[in-house]
């Protein structure tokens, strides 16, 4: 017998820009009906002018109906505090439908990190918001996953002068711990991932800096110890090189700019990121909600699709 | 009347990797002898060795033969200090070449850095082996050049820790006017430079961290006051993709992954290195040595032919 298809709780992201039409055009498309049985969290007058915009046909949609925001109040392409408001409303049901049993992901379309800080200035980012929700005490983190190449970091939104000092050989271990669990959801097996040093030519022997020798080094002997496939440390700027032509499956990068050079350079707006971590997948488009053609109906479905597909694909591998 | 041709003093690089057979190569290329008259400075038998290796044909080549070094002498694939003496006995004569009014330009094929240091210890890089030679006391640096997009820099073999106290408004606002004036030279009028911001989301307003507010902006405008065609800063991770769609003919960055990154992901490989800031162009294929394929005749001379021809067209700007 067949399991029943994933179910997904898909939050409508920021209705001023191209999340709502994103939505819609995601449930009538015929392979994401046929991957998952889909949630639609939101206002459903917001979906609805979604559909319109994107033309999309949506006969049958499942929907939990928020009732909370109307479209006709919202003006396309500026960030709005109702908008932000009825963000945070939306991804916080979606999450509460899977920690109630009601679904096994959430998926998202586009937030507006302006919007939702005028809602609630202490909105910080998805994943303090989802652990808040969640009340998850452990450890999350973001990755960014483009078509086959998964990209996690150490360390995300500090200066770069503190990042030096953020790194440790335990912090490490543990992103690369995540990374593997991570990739094994999605379907890796065995994975590989490549570890980022931090100085220029990886130290050069300690010439350039000696956190390669005392710190990434020994981590990645000790996460091989314990099974965990790392390699490395690499220069950073040949480890994409390798990733791009095959090597890894992942790159594990020391900070933030490091892997966001390569990963935007190699087209990562069409990428998906994923929240992981958390005991259930979190998955979202990569680019952002495109004020500039909200409401044209031009917006491409292509990173929308790749996120709900890559969270049904995990939630299979889960079972 | 037509100017005579730039005179290109054109060092044998390692002789253990791909270097003779690509100045082999160059020699004989035809596009190559049109544009310049070139003097190929080394040992006469490395060169036919080289040309052997490579199949070419070089009736006549002008030679500055040191008479000091027997290929046979040498292992393929193996740094050696013979190797690395004759190499930096080629390129000082070809920069005296220079000095002494004998030629207009420098180029070299690649260097082994392993071998230059069994020669000579104290050898550090290529600038301050330059700055040594030509007793030049000004500020010289590294462009990175990948077809029509330059790379500078404002720190670079330092440890990541050291970058942002190594940052100030001065040092931006100088790396800028060499790359103006690098620019320029190559042909670029008006240039047109991004400045990299050194922070994730260049900072995100201050939030991480406060180098923008406090040095790279302040310098952007300084510089912009006395005339110098700079940008931004834009954040790390979208600054090359706007450089791709043609937004800017060199990118300025902070540190030495920060561009390195971007450029070996384009394809620096096929790319040039130029030293600038120097009394006439220093130019040289962006790869390495490739000990792997050394003496099989593949290497693709591409990288090389570039290097020259980025030469020529710099000493022309000049005249």
């Amino acid at each position: 017998m067949e399991l029943a298809k994933p179910v997904i709780a898909l939050a409508i992201g920021d209705p001023a820009g191209v999340s709502p039409e994103l939505t819609a055009k995601l449930v009538a498309l015929e392979e994401a009906r046929k991957a998952a049985r889909i949630v639609v969290v939101g206002d459903r007058r917001v979906f609805d002018e979604g559909a319109r915009v994107a033309g999309a046909k949506n006969p049958d949609v499942e929907f939990e109906d928020l009732k909370h925001l109307d479209p006709a109040t919202i003006k396309r392409g500026v960030a709005s505090k109702p908008g932000g408001e009825s963000v945070l409303a939306n991804y916080r049901h979606a999450l509460r439908m899977v920690a109630d049993g009601k679904a096994q992901a959430v998926c998202f379309t586009p937030f507006n990190k302006q919007a939702m800080r005028m809602a609630d200035p202490s909105y910080d980012d998805e994943i303090r918001f989802t652990a808040n929700v969640l009340e998850f005490k452990g450890v999350a983190t973001e990755f960014n996953v483009l078509e086959k190449l998964w990209n996690a970091r150490v360390t995300s939104h500090i200066p770069l002068s503190k990042v030096p000092s953020s790194l440790s050989i335990d912090s490490i271990v543990e992103a690369l711990e995540l990374t593997t669990v991570a990739l094994r959801a999605a379907g890796f097996e065995p994975p590989r991932i490549g570890v980022a040093a931090l100085n220029p030519h990886a130290g050069d022997g300690g010439n350039f800096g000696r956190e390669e020798i005392d710190i990434i080094e020994p981590a990645v002997k000790k996460a091989r110890a314990k099974g965990l496939p790392a390699e490395g440390p690499y220069p950073a700027d040949t480890v994409f090189v390798r990733a791009q032509r095959g090597q890894f499956d992942a790159v594990l990068t020391m900070y933030h700019d490091q892997g966001q050079i390569a990963m935007k350079l190699m087209g990562f707006d069409r990428g998906v990121t994923v929240l992981g971590g958390f005991p259930f997948p979190i998955c979202t488009p990569a680019h952002g909600t495109a004020y500039d053609i909200a409401g044209k109906g031009v917006a491409n479905i292509g990173a929308t699709r790749a996120a709900l597909l890559l969270a049904v694909q995990m939630v299979k591998r889960r079972r």
